[in-house]
């Protein structure tokens, strides 16, 4: 899949234009972080703050068609923590450990969309919370707006805007990645401790690549609303999946993998920055960009992984598709580690260490090395990309 | 038009199910305020704050429309007012004043929406920023997300989160309101000194029905992205009006008059609130809900509108298609303050006054009564409505 087949899909896969609509803001207090730092709203010169806004992305037309295909309105709830987790875990790539405060946008086409879907929603959202408040994490839900814009949306669209404060002293600043530091990998697989069910590693980008690519063609017709008209037909649902068809090398069904709720790496990368903080130079979260997003990060570093996590079961179907390329598949997917942290080789063993607690694999992914010019680069296996800086 | 028939449009008019569905959700520090408050994020005990998610609604789809007939992006800049001011003036309905911290979520669909309407977006959230600035409105943009959600959005959704602290005793609670107060209504319509030009006063409520009952069927053979095609053909641009034409009564075109950008009441309000906050017992922003919204807030009260301003042009306009009832358009729009001041009446001359030092009229609407039952009532003119507290 070319880049141009994957804008044939409504998606702009580099979101170069985005970036140069946006270019000329201001970066805040920490320029290169991964989350743009503020200073403390409450005016401590020592704290600062960041607001995080994200999604779960085109993953609720899923939840539409699952939803539609079983008549139960609580394939909706993995949404909420979808849209939660795009954000926390945002925010955790600037060492922030919360407490988190949450606002929600919802906008629905009353005509498909009823209250007991909100409810859901909303349910979701409250779940989420819960279950990370079990593990230390705090989040506040501070409200929300639920808007209807059938004009605008055809099914529901699910936004989430947080915010935390952090110490200065305590911002992990990706703008100051090194070479010689180890990367360690956090699975987005298996079941963590403070997970109800097997996760599949989806997360909640590349959702559109992944329903077009997977599912049949039956969904076209019986499910219209559920994709963009923009889109040509013999790019609508090209695979060869029914939602409820297993998933090869997997206990879950094709809809349950895809609709796997997005992992929190929360409660055991809080444990690792309690401890280790000082030994921690970078975070990095591989949601849109995938294995590659580090490129935009800190200057003349070369990304080695050369010890990723074998390739997820979703994504190996996702590949065996034909449709896309494994080169494009790290550009766009997170590949079976989601969650990245850049530390000096010696605390790896304990990092590791923590992760297991939660029943999280971890492993040595990758290493930083210093390139010789004045570009950043990314190698995985026999595939590299390379990003001049200016 | 009955709610059945407003339904028809994908839009809910009471938004019955959507309560339903948040009905569980804590009601914050001050049970009955216009937003939910919080505890200070900071901690401290003397403070609070108050996070509010809201957006441009369907109102972008009439910008992809003028862009689209005019090829002009700049269409979109007011969107970006529109989208902040729903939250910042719901804020200050709290007696918040600002530093407000602002945040955005941008949808778009990348095959009809160009990087170049996106940094008109951007664009317009710098300028209004700029414009409040010169009025010591402080408002910093602290990042936002575009994200690619083709099957999810038609063209583009525009939403923002906007964040406030305020000392505790400076709260201003609608559930306070009481009996024997003036409402000041400050006009929507006019141009403020902060305004570049005159303002139709629709704001960014009501633009669904707005939109199909003034615009020509025309416009659903042009732009059938444009509108939901839940809405069956009938119910679809049923107006006489082209973008172009004049709105009687104005020197505004209908489409000018459509996408006036939302009007601030920071300014001039702010000033109120500096002077005067010990005598201002509620604020009112009549969003959703219109010229009814008090309804909702404080207890056996009844709302006696006997004084509203003159009906704008564009209002008069959408009643004159005979396509929606009087009755229910104080329901769905602000029919021409979209601000109330519940205030003792010793200060209602000097708000009066201050709003006027920015050209902004004002006058008194009306005043609160007790009820002798257990509900809230509005009366406007020969129409009331009625609302049971349990």
């Amino acid at each position: 899949m070319t880049s141009e087949a994957y804008l044939s899909r409504g998606v702009s896969p580099t979101k170069d234009d985005v970036k140069a609509a946006i270019s000329q803001q201001d970066p805040g207090l920490f320029p290169g972080s991964f989350c743009k730092i503020i200073p403390d709203p409450a005016g401590d010169p020592e704290w600062c703050a960041a607001f995080h806004a994200d999604g779960a992305g085109t993953k609720s037309a899923l939840a539409y068609l699952m939803y539609r295909e079983t008549g139960d309105c609580t394939w909706f709830e993995g949404i909420a923590q979808d849209s939660l987790v795009m954000n926390s875990d945002d925010l955790l790539a600037i060492g922030a450990t919360g407490p988190f405060l949450l606002s929600n946008t919802i906008g629905r086409n009353a005509h498909r969309i009823p209250g007991a879907v909100l409810a859901s929603i909303i349910s979701g959202y409250d779940k989420a919370i819960l279950r990370l408040a079990e593990y230390g994490v705090k989040i506040l839900m501070t409200g929300g707006e639920t808007a209807d814009v059938g004009d605008l949306v055809r099914t529901v669209i699910c936004d989430s805007t947080m915010m935390a404060r952090l110490p200065r002293n305590e911002v992990i600043n990706t703008g100051e990645i090194i070479s010689g530091l180890d990367i360690i990998g956090l699975s987005s697989t298996g079941r963590a401790v403070y997970e109800e069910q097997e996760n599949s590693g989806l997360s909640s980008n590349g959702l559109t690549a992944a329903r077009h690519l997977l599912l049949h063609h039956v969904y076209a017709e019986k499910y219209p609303e559920s994709y963009s008209e923009t889109i040509s037909d013999d790019k609508v649902y090209t695979g060869s999946y029914l939602l409820e068809d297993k998933l090869p090398g997997s206990n879950l069904s094709i809809g349950e993998a895809l609709l796997s709720p997005t992992r929190s790496y929360l409660p055991p990368v809080n444990e690792m920055l309690k401890t280790h903080r000082e030994n921690i130079l970078g975070i990095i979260h591989c949601t849109g960009g995938g294995q590659v997003k580090c490129i935009d990060f800190a200057q003349g570093i070369r990304y080695v992984k050369n010890n990723l996590f074998p390739m997820p079961a979703l994504f190996k179907a996702i590949l065996d598709t034909g449709q896309i390329s494994e080169k494009e598949m790290y550009q766009v997917f997170n590949m079976g580690h989601r969650m990245e942290i850049y530390c000096n080789p010696t605390i790896s063993a304990d990092l590791m260490a923590i992760a297991s607690k939660y029943h999280v694999e971890a492993q040595i992914i990758g290493r930083t090395e210093a390139c010789a010019g004045d570009y950043n680069e990314v190698v995985i296996g026999s595939f590299s990309w390379r990003k001049n800086l200016k």
